[in-house]
């Protein structure tokens, strides 16, 4: 049997500030003691990642002075030499401090904007002499409790004008880094701006270098929506444009949860798995997740090793409901492979069906025989077939 | 004071189909009359309408002969020129049939998918004969309950097949006609492809004539998924994109209540109205709302005349809003309109900002006043200033 | 391997109505035949259940004369005895006809009230006669979609006099036949009265004769509410009036899925069938779901024999992982069996803790080992245990 | 013109911790400066406030020495003789420190259950010391994110527990106090125990003093699982239980947004003000609301003013709608009045009804009328009648 034990081929990569989130919230203050990045990707190593995501401020406070700056980028990197873990992924806190609390990018703050530019800049740079190869940008302050307080079309437009710059930016550096806008539709503001996969989408096509920006979608923010966060993915795919996942677990419109991977909606994991082993999705298998506030320095090792674990489990699952007749069989007789044929033939054009007249009939009266295949996926979940 | 009497010049317009709602759901049959399309266009005539959206199986039977449907396309024509409404718009029923319960243009089933193309086909022309200039189109029945029955990439390939094919038969035939895609999260399918208003912008850039295509968003479908509405309208207004609107009241996620427009979240609804009022939009002001099933006809009539009632009162009110000398103070204090200076300086690129340096404490501590305005707000709203 | 055959001890129950649904939706009407009552025990029979629930109109129609209304009966008699298959629970139809559009127990129209009553004893003679011992009362249309036009504390007092005069009828008439509230938050109305668990099971403290008046949860009238159904349960059960439950599947707060058990929330239907085996609650394991409009006869009977199957394939489940020995000391690590001591000793009163003084920082670093406990709970989900 | 100035009768009481609220989120710390209980108590003095409602640490710290707490008391004291206002109600914190992060009453911990009690009974003798009546009991940590680390039942015992012991021990000190239990469906855990208003108004029934304990409804906490809060207040007036209210705002299903009261579902506010105000509650109108993390000082003072002004404008507005004429005549023409009548005449008993034969037909064709009568109470609202 199978041993889940995570490889390196796997690109499981972990954000620096899921396991190192100390379990402050709106009612209490943390229960776990600050964690050095350093300390995060050592443990990381041992647990079987590939690689990390880090904001600059996982790594160095904001009030950090150049040399303070230096000394934890230093032992940030030293950690990362000595493991071997890679740098996949890199992104600016553009939320925390008080100074972005109406945003950044969006900020009616002028002074604020243009300060935020500088500090993804300055990560920017980071990021590139680490390896990053894609830069995520979480725009969770950009938005709005109230009407009148930003306008939504103008807000667009300063969004726009930052990645604009940012991508002037990294072109002229010649950094080989890629933007991925991870879309969120509220928490901690009360609306955010671009609040699903597909605001983000649209808005990518309206910037000077589309090619440069995709998103990172993540399970938990869509699900809030009340959205199919595996409908998400294929949609990104769709578009060319799914350059980066954040995985973990929700159960549906409330509080954003930040569950470890496959907590929460499990068979929705399912479908992602299936998804994304199943495309061309290459980038690493990122999980964005919060171990809760409950657990002690073992507690957090646990989640994070269950993360991986799960995909583990669950890509074996999807595999063998790829690779099983009956399910074949069952596809088949719910016409999944039909969908691929073009409604058009070949050198079809309007006309072919401009009179089509099929007998209706007999067509409302096939089932989709959709029941029968959902089973046979439920019974792969469970592992019982 | 303003009597709140619709004048043509307001544009509002009404779906058949809303008035004509005999009450069937889930639950239990009608519980009003049918209504024939000539009644609701003689009716909302009287209540002060401008225009009609109309389904082709609002006007004449799925299973009409050609006869029939000749007949009632009379009866239809007749009462719009007695009255002179206009049809501003018209789309195709897609969803009630037994043959589209698997969806239209994305059935898994190939002849449902080629009739489907026929049958808006069928009513793009009468939609053109009538003068109607906007075509929306809703996919209620495209999507999914289960993971494995869909494959969405190949399903958004069906759907924009569909559109490219669409387009072109509306190009060949030369008619001023425009698409408009409604978006909705969910109901009657599990997930509806193209949930919200960002998805529909999203793939619109990938069809072969996006010009051809923009967005009909739906107040209740977005507020379904706890999505801003306005915040959605404005996206579709940034990305040129607004080609019409539904509007009616709802309660966050729950069914699809489809209230009289003012009914549901009166908040949402100022704003709704304040960001209409202030661009150049110019199409119909649309209601798509269901009078509730404990209504009698007096109490459609009573709630189609409430639709427009409300949006005259509130556009009072956003006009009185955005002329408060009050509102204006405020506004410039949570510095609403410095979110409109660009955050370079004409000429400026990214190396005019590399080193910026603000004075972060004083920054941290401004605050950005926008309780002040959105209680200014309120009180309009509640008619107290 | 377990064969998950369903057997007459697993209690399995069906209500009529499920198998039945023809598919009618807000948007479309049926895509199935009509099925008679006794064609729905027979094949439920052959599928290996053990009884089913009856709405009055799922046997008869509302308009059935005498002799028709006789003539159903016999039939589905003659199909429960032929079959054995047990009534184990009746209800009543007050939703469908137009007549209760504005509730039932609490219309506003007096007289829709009485009719009512007398509806519901008609019933209750016919359930006492086919042996059933828990009567459903769904009340899905006593609510409002406006704020003036039900006032809900005058509305109780007529929900509370229904329930008292129907305790007094079923006490005369010396039925053994206790009845069973089923909460629901809306659909088809705005807001449902008693719209949880929680709702109904503190309403029915203030009837005449509580001790004939319990609760039937439905896991997806909870989820629909963003709420915990297990919990739900669990609740229920401690306040002694889990009388009946209604298992189907549901993604969280939107329309009314349905779905078969199993489906939705994967992870909380382990949790409520962990907790009912568990449990001294010896009811029917009763399903209350549609096969989806998409399914022709055949997906009928798949989906209701996949809800028994997954009952089973999760009761193996529980079982496992309740006798698996590192979930045991999973448990005591997470001091679960520490709850069930009471926080005050034998013997002690509030003097006791009055000045309780425990080392407050060590308690403080004490993880809850929670997510290693949960980590096995989804491996037996998963079967990887 | 009522100039909506704030009296003593109006009984406006808030939080100390509402306008203390510094800001820290899951996502960055405080914006604003700590805030003494006497600064809030002598600013919301000035602004018209009545009373105050405080935890135990929104007075001294957790961590303080017997001195400071006395010092911190004394100063609270100070400014409340000083200003004259009224502590009309207590509660403590069982939430923030680390120690209750598996809940308190319900902690599977017994050593923080036994604290737990502790820490209560120190406040509730500084609250009968300071003349508070009411005792606010909200749980906000009692609850699980995983199925197995909780058995509901048993902590169910435990929270019973609680409320018995301190039942006694309020009792033996002679307290003219009740207790008020707040429920919340999440967040800060995954689900909270007793979820909702009726989840508590049951549990309640279960312990050895009903008479102690009621209910303390929040707006924010029903609506974020779908619910409608007027309704939630209406049942637990009907149950008797009402011992205080909650106000603030709120935007459906999503995290607790706290918003100033008015703010949010303004129809649903309306309703409340309608509810309360034709009540015989009497208890404070508490507003427990957030200052968003966008606001400094000034902001914090302007959105606390709100909260009173709004409840002030809509209980103008509701006292309006229920003098109009109109609406009288809108209440009696949807039957309004009639469900005042009992179902069953004077004397009459089932057999009154056991063969009512109404006019079927004709009670199904009779409109209820409720869509004229809500927009009479739309426009109540926007202040155009």
């Amino acid at each position: 049997m199978n041993d889940y034990t995570p490889r390196p081929e796997d690109k499981f990569s972990f954000g620096i500030w899921t396991v190192g989130w100390q379990g402050v919230d709106v009612f209490g203050p943390g229960t776990r003691e600050p964690m050095p990045a350093e300390r995060a990707v050592r443990k990381l190593a041992e647990l079987g990642a590939y690689g990390v995501n880090f904001h600059d401020n996982d790594v160095f406070a904001f009030e950090a002075s150049a040399a303070e700056r230096d000394e934890r980028i230093a032992a940030f990197r030293k950690a990362l030499d000595e493991t071997g873990l890679a740098v996949t992924t890199a992104t600016t806190n553009l939320f925390s401090h008080p100074i972005f609390k109406d945003g950044a990018f969006t900020s009616n703050d002028r002074d604020v904007r243009r300060f935020a530019l500088r500090k993804v800049m300055d990560n920017l740079d980071l990021a590139a002499e680490l390896g990053a190869e894609i830069y995520v940008c979480w725009g969770g302050r950009e938005g709005a409790e109230s009407g009148a307080s930003k306008d939504v079309r103008v807000a667009l437009d300063r969004y726009k004008e930052a990645f604009d710059v940012l991508g002037q930016y990294v072109s002229d550096q010649g950094y080989a880094l890629r933007f991925a806008i991870e879309p969120k539709p509220n928490e901690p503001r009360g609306d955010i701006l671009l609040p699903t996969v597909g605001h983000a989408l649209a808005f990518i096509e309206r910037l000077e270098r589309p090619e440069l920006v995709g998103v990172n979608p993540e399970v938990g923010h869509e699900e809030m929506a009340g959205l199919n966060y595996a409908h998400g993915l294929a949609q990104a795919l769709w578009q060319g444009k799914l350059y980066h996942i954040d995985l973990n677990g929700q159960n549906g419109p409330r509080y954003d949860q930040d569950l470890r991977f496959g907590a929460g909606n499990a068979r929705g994991a399912f479908w992602v798995v299936d998804l994304i082993d199943g495309s061309d999705y290459d980038g690493p298998i990122h999980f964005d997740f919060k171990p809760p506030r409950t657990e002690d320095d073992e507690g957090v090792w646990e989640s994070a090793r269950a993360c991986m674990r799960n995909w583990l489990i669950l890509r074996e699952k999807v595999r063998a409901f790829r690779a099983d007749p009956e399910v074949a069989d069952a596809l088949r007789a719910a016409r999944v492979d039909e969908l691929a044929t073009p409604t058009l033939g070949d050198g079809e054009g309007w006309q072919a069906v401009r009179d089509f007249t099929p007998d209706v009939d007999a067509l409302a009266a096939r089932g989709a025989a959709f029941e029968r295949l959902d089973q046979l996926a439920l019974e792969h979940l469970y592992g019982v077939r």
